[in-house]
């Protein structure tokens, strides 16, 4: 029953980037942060639906698969959800399609009101206006003994490594400079003591580094 | 002829601590941020001047042998050489004793002019007041055909680097969290393009970052 942390960072320590436009609601910087990720045989068939059998299958796609297993609630910030950009669409229902990848409960921690979403893979959206302590509590239950994920953005994540609440955080590193967007390790001075960080190189030249308590 | 920059930085991007005083000049987070360069067997000889034989000799120790291999010149900025903390000593002769590891002319940017230092290994030290161009002009010379090194601090690395006078950069990150200093990784936005980018994880939990034209 760990609280999880899985984000890509570029080298410069952007988790969130923040040139998306209402013609590229992502963003260049995200794709390109993303881009080893993206190309996973486990992102093409868990978030994209391909059932094809294409994509990497070396050290991403490892850490790739290890990100869906034994997650049983997800909390994430109104920005990840997608509220910032569409905050005036009131059908919004997330990045994901008709199959979001969560396949559980996610909390999405918001001050407006929203009416539950549920999708018949199993993921079910929540928009609740609540601390970081009473959203993990929530996901927690919610989780049933499996792990929780803190899912970003930078922000949120951040204030719950901060807050002590995580037990594992991986951040897979991209190789490139963004040079802006959120920073994850803001004013996280120390928070490697407590955990045992290790490291590994992937094919992609993505840097997999984890923090584990 | 290369123009090379081998620093170590934190997970969060730090690669000149800012934490010195009269009692502790180098700093605990610069001690912090060096450890695994400085526990290996080429850190122990050739700057320490151990004979034992002591040191590491993993990975780390491969990239600390190859940071003095084929330089023929180095530039590095006052802060480096020690006169913003010794700002008043005439005497001061750098932190590196009477067998300074450099083994080759060392110039030193700084507008407030002081006589050359010489010393019996090959080391000498040139106090220059010049910009980026000039200074690399002259270490270009002084380096007859081997590499010249861009020590540091990160400002005078970042520099350089901005203007595209490195073709190698070598970052040891190290995975702590230090939350101050000077970045290294600021404004160089794309940096990347024009370099490729390999990654190595070492024993100690170092990542062995390498830029290379």
């Amino acid at each position: 029953m760990a609280v999880r942390v899985d984000l890509n960072v570029s080298l410069d320590g952007f988790a969130t980037t923040t040139d998306q436009s209402p013609e590229n609601p992502f963003g260049e910087d995200w794709s390109r942060l993303t881009a080893a990720y993206v190309a996973t045989k486990t992102f093409r068939e868990r978030v994209l639906g391909d059932r094809s059998g294409a994509g990497t299958t070396g050290v991403d796609d490892r850490y790739a698969a290890a990100y869906f297993e034994e997650i049983g609630a997800e909390i994430m910030g109104a920005g990840m959800f997608g509220l910032h950009t569409f905050p005036d669409d009131p059908e919004w229902k997330g990045w994901w399609g008709d199959e979001p990848p969560f396949r559980c409960p996610v909390f999405v921690l918001t001050h407006t009101a929203r009416p539950s979403i549920t999708f018949d893979n199993g993921t079910s959206f929540h928009f609740i206006s609540a601390t970081p302590h009473e959203a993990l509590a929530r996901a927690l239950e919610a989780a049933d003994g499996a792990d929780v994920r803190i899912g970003g953005g930078a922000s949120v994540a951040r204030y719950f490594l901060a807050a002590g609440l995580v037990d594992q955080l991986h951040v897979a590193i991209a190789p490139i400079l963004l040079g802006s967007g959120i920073r994850l390790w803001d004013d996280l001075r120390g928070l490697e003591a407590g955990y045992q960080v290790t490291s590994e190189t992937a094919e992609s030249g993505t840097v997999h580094v984890t923090f584990r308590r």
